[in-house]
């Protein structure tokens, strides 16, 4: 394969694929950070990576893997979202608490997370840059299932209410959430979600 | 730490009351930061200022308005918190949600909020000094007022929801929540905060 990025070397120092791979993720990183998600563009990548967008596409797929591999995010939300999202409203509420408990509970999950919403709460960049991806690789996903003219609102809830539980259960550990089960915690927040989900109050 | 404690203090070098009270904060803080907040003790914080405890009493009140102060909180949550729980638990979801939108909407409360988040995030001391205040001085309160086996989890879920409404609203600005207006969010979170202080789903 040749993956060089003649734009950025001297001739005689060609680049192997690792190298080529962390050069994208590098430029990734830098152009998301000056213009946020939704104006980062796989192009504008390519470009300050010096390789063609063809191949940024070839290494990670789409934006949003770009984003997710340039984060060093442990999975791609958009991966498991249509599973749960394929049942319909019905259950949805218990089908994404057992998602977010599940994904929260790795470690290996966990540390990507807390960093990005840890440089979301230090600067208004990485809170730009939060906001979009989570607004259009999750919640967008979601609320695209839903009727009425509050669905979004509604969404955004929902997500404000799971995002307080992992909050609390695993970052700050507020007790007796920190030490519940899985099945505790789903029997109480399953229904506000679903509700949520239904249509609100 | 500074060492102009009084207690080290040649004889010839009185300290003046201003001085003091700086004195009594940067014990309080090391305190905090050393031991946590349950941990912590008004006499350990005077000794290591080199006052009497009576003095810190006489400055902040008890250890509750000593740790405000110390982490330059803009409000005592226990200030606020009396008058909405006065009312007991019919209409608390309401109030609750009111009084969280109103004390996070003002930047002068939120700029020293999001600071102690930021160190929950960034440490397990922060964590653990951030739980125990949030668990003894906030969610203690409002579980007292409650009844049932699990009043105290179910208070862990209706903070749980307002942490994860505050964080989406006004940190990282999702939208329509951002913007959406006070009555918008109280007509929809408020419903759940009441289910979960009520008993649940």
């Amino acid at each position: 394969m040749t993956d060089v990025a003649p734009g950025r070397r001297g001739p005689g120092r060609p680049a192997g694929a690792g190298d080529t791979r962390q050069v994208i993720l590098d430029a990734a990183r830098a152009e998301f950070a000056a213009k946020g998600y939704d104006a980062a563009s796989v192009r504008a990548i390519a470009r300050a990576a010096g390789v063609d967008p063809a191949l940024v596409h070839h290494y990670f797929g789409p934006k949003e893997k770009v984003f997710v591999a340039a984060m060093d995010l442990p999975i791609a939300p958009g991966d498991a979202l249509p599973d749960v999202l394929a049942g319909g409203v019905e259950g949805l509420g218990e089908r994404l608490v057992r998602l977010f408990l599940s994904l929260w509970s790795d470690p290996a999950f966990r540390g990507p997370m807390l960093g990005m919403l840890r440089s979301a709460s230090t600067g208004e960049q990485g809170a730009a840059m939060l906001r979009e991806f989570v607004s259009g690789a999750m919640l967008g996903r979601v609320g695209a299932v839903l009727e009425g003219p509050d669905a979004a609102l509604r969404v955004n809830l929902a997500a404000a209410q799971m995002v307080g539980v992992v909050l609390l259960r695993f970052v700050v550990g507020v007790e007796p959430l920190a030490s519940a089960t899985d099945e505790e915690v789903v029997a109480l927040v399953a229904p506000t979600l679903q509700r949520y989900l239904d249509g609100g109050s």
